[in-house]
């Protein structure tokens, strides 16, 4: 049979997903999974794509802010906003990872969610990762495709379950990682319906509606989903709520199978080493306490054979 | 061929199904719709099952309130409570539909979402709708069953969008409709993740998150779903944002094909005729304005030869 999985090498995380995947698939077996609950949950962040020196989404909002401020430019002197325009990364680093997306949102505001999508759609098609130099199609993490599509192939359901904005990262799951946008969760804003000549559009307001993150993660899969995951992948300690749901399934017969993944950022080399920085990611309990909480640690640097996918 | 829709009566209704799948699923027709576009959204109450003398839901709360009101005798004397416990539809009927779906939330509040999913199931499967004299999975509209699932073979993606409670809706539409828990998208509380004995849970706090009626209809399928849907059903005022959206889609070429389906009320021979009777149902713009909206009326008198489905 040929591997699924030829850009992980082999070891203890590969086995874990190989084995995994064919104990819930096995008709018969006590650990059996029917195809209708075999939900895949990915944070997208720092699982499925680089995250560093920022997140991909804070890029497109820079972006946009310069659109705006071309037709304000008192947003040149204003806070954060000079710190985003000026590429500012010691004042963005400490806003932190809320706030920053707040702002993202504030720059998306009182459009419609039409126009939000050919804008996302036409930066996606024409931006390089400033930092790594290719496409921002090219800045996923080749490993994790071939996880995406070997679980796929096993009847399961992916759904990314991210703190990016879920406007945001759907053109691009759908054509990069194969999930379509109704697999999509993530952090939103509020809209309004109205109707505008006769026609029916929503317009985004400037007024959080969740931010996906923590604790939120799992509720947001309660209220999009309805089911507790079978699989669940993350990086950081804003994935611990997510991992911790997906262990925790019971059936009438005993706990129920389940794989919590956690990626461990050790790969100086390839992309970046940054598990301890607590500025950067805090990610210390999810590491600290991947054992007792039933986590497998995936390393970068030790089970991953190819980082990123070739240029296209 | 078979009729994919014995129950539906030819005529002016069962044609524009009939024309509309064959249009969009027809390859190399400018009206071809892509499969992963293929999103049709039906509401829940009166569209799919009967929502008199009142919704399915609040004699589901009025069961779990006489549960709580064993324990806490004072509800017997307090309103809303009393009348709910005491059958009191008069009362109950000028309170208003958000006013009951809160009461109903509140009973619900404190327990945790895998409680209430057993509370449910067990419901469902031991109750008679009390009017109709017939368990709750026969008060479901057999057009409606045809009609979910001629969409399905041909490639649509079924989802429920409705005030009902999304994880009261859950288990009954997977049994009986064939619609996936990720496919139902309705009204929700706020829930909390919690760390109880070792095992993350949501408990259902008293909290309302959405109420899935009217605008927030739109809104919400574009934070689930994340596409305009190409046909919508609904059966009240309460539906026409949810209808005027879905008609609005437009693609490079022009307006997009859509249907947009008005279930009428008009059969108090077979089911109950409540059109006009602004107290149980408010629908008069939308059958006012219907041609206008693009809106195709279905009559339940003229339109459906059968309206439940033969005794299990």
């Amino acid at each position: 049979m040929n591997d699924p999985l030829p850009s992980w090498r082999t070891g203890i995380a590969k086995s874990a997903v190989v084995d995994f995947v064919a104990r819930v698939t096995k008709e018969g077996s006590s650990d059996f999974v029917a195809p209708t609950e075999r939900i895949a949950t990915f944070d997208n962040d720092g699982t499925l794509w680089c995250e560093q020196p920022m997140q991909v989404q804070l890029f497109f909002a820079q972006h946009r802010l310069k659109e705006l401020a071309a037709n304000d430019p008192t947003l040149r002197e204003r806070q954060p906003y000079k710190a985003f325009l000026e590429d500012d990364m010691n004042t963005l680093a400490v806003l932190g990872k809320k706030v920053l997306f707040e702002i993202a949102l504030a720059t998306h505001a009182n459009i419609t969610t039409d126009e939000f999508d050919r804008m996302v759609r036409a930066w996606f098609s024409t931006t390089e990762h400033p930092k790594l130099g290719r496409p921002i199609a090219e800045c996923v993490y080749r490993p994790q495709l071939e996880l995406l599509s070997f679980l796929r192939e096993n009847g399961f359901k992916n759904f990314i379950v991210s703190g990016g904005g879920v406007d945001f990262m759907r053109p691009f799951a759908e054509e990069v990682y194969g999930i379509l946008p109704e697999q999509v969760i993530g952090s939103s804003v509020k809209t309004r319906f109205e109707m505008r000549e006769g026609r029916g559009v929503l317009v985004k307001l400037p007024e959080l509606g969740s931010f996906d993150d923590r604790d939120a993660k799992p509720e947001n899969i309660f209220l999009h989903i309805g089911r507790r995951p079978v699989l669940a992948f993350g990086n950081s300690d804003g994935d611990l709520a997510l991992l911790r749901y997906t262990t925790s399934g019971y059936t009438t017969s005993g706990p129920r199978p389940h794989l919590a993944l956690l990626l461990h950022h050790d790969d100086a080399e390839r992309e970046f080493a940054y598990d301890r920085d607590f500025r950067l990611s805090p990610l210390a309990e999810a590491l600290d306490r991947a054992v007792d909480y039933g986590i497998t640690v995936v390393s970068m640097k030790r089970d991953w054979h190819t980082v990123f996918p070739e240029p296209r």
